[in-house]
């Protein structure tokens, strides 16, 4: 069974390597966005690229485990997490080029105004994301945990971002297609921060057997902090 | 074996259950907004919590069938997809309680005007949903490829909804939340097409072993009415 082992290693070694690519997309799709780089936009495309092969190959080498090894309860758990953790991360990859391209489209125009709380709602996404690929490398409980009490804050901050951009395409009607495209940039990262939560979901799974989808009363107890 | 093939019917049976709910959750959450119907929309809230129900229930027995036997390559494609293909389903449901969101925030508020292109748009989604389980049960890849075709339809059409929508925010400021929770819905029926598509490109990988994600040259060979 060792060889078993090494290949589990190397399955996680792999979809870390994703994640890796995945992570810096997102922060270069935010930084295209406030810094009016285009540069970073290209980087984002390029990587997407990259992110989609990737996607293939693990997805290839996870059925191919299963296949080849006939795994038990945890290892099979974890096969099966890979599979689900690889989607939400190529999923993270297109709601990046999505961010990419709508801060394409805003730098043809002047900037609106200061970028109200998108840049703190893409910091917490992209720490939602390292934390939950932490939780899953260190098998780590408590930091699964955490993701899914950051998900309330990421909404919390979506809703004062949307309020704020209607108050404002109702005081200045030429911002409008400028302020829909803030709009659907703080949605992007919602669902960025909702994947990352899926795979926090996912590491309690792996790591407890307890299945904590669609399980509100958990995930209220873990919100300690919540008003 | 007898015993294996008839697991995987059952497993089908109840992927194809899951399924039914989702389309009927869909279709309820448009005739919430088209018809401004209270009752459409509280029913998609309870059938959501069935297909969360199930979402789980389908995991868990697809993981057993994975662990007890040992399938070879087709039937083992034909267990990850079911996988992959649950996990499009329970997004549909949310995405379907998204609309039904938006649309009971609607009523509150006289109609803004027809709605455009959006019940069309609901049409195309719904029948590529149907169309991309339709192909799995029958394993066709003719049908399979026409569900891509259609995902190019609707996100045209969803460019033609927003462009409106925008025109519209434009004309008259007090609309703008309304207008608003229009752009999400067809946001969101886009969404609901992706994830068709998603299903279609894994019955493709199954009946076809290749794998059509991401190879847009494929899907233009597909899309012979493109312009």
């Amino acid at each position: 069974m060792i060889h078993f082992r090494e290949e589990l290693d190397e399955m996680q070694s792999r979809l870390l390597e994703m994640a890796g690519l995945v992570e810096s997309a997102i922060h270069q799709s935010v930084a295209a966005l406030v810094h009016r780089d285009e540069q970073s936009a290209k980087e984002v495309l390029w990587k997407e690229a990259l992110i989609n092969q990737k996607d293939i190959e693990i997805d290839e080498y996870a059925t191919r485990l299963l296949a080849l090894y006939q795994p038990m309860a945890r290892d099979m758990r974890f096969l099966t997490a890979v599979i689900k953790i690889n989607g939400d991360l190529e999923r993270m990859g297109d709601l990046a080029v999505n961010i990419t391209q709508r801060a394409l489209s805003l730098m043809r125009d002047p900037p609106v105004r200061p970028l109200i709380d998108i840049p703190q709602m893409a910091n917490l996404a992209e720490e939602m994301v390292r934390k939950s690929l932490d939780a899953l490398v260190k098998r780590d409980e408590e930091l699964a945990r955490s993701v899914l009490v950051s998900d309330d804050e990421v909404d919390r901050l979506r809703d004062a971002v949307y309020k704020e951009l209607v108050a404002f395409m109702q005081e200045q009607s030429t911002t409008i297609p400028r302020a829909v495209d803030l709009m659907f940039i703080a949605h992007n990262l919602e669902r960025i921060a909702d994947h990352a939560t899926n795979i926090a979901e996912d590491v309690l799974f792996l790591v407890k057997g307890i299945d904590v989808r669609h399980h509100a009363e958990v995930r209220e107890q873990t919100a300690l902090a919540k008003p």
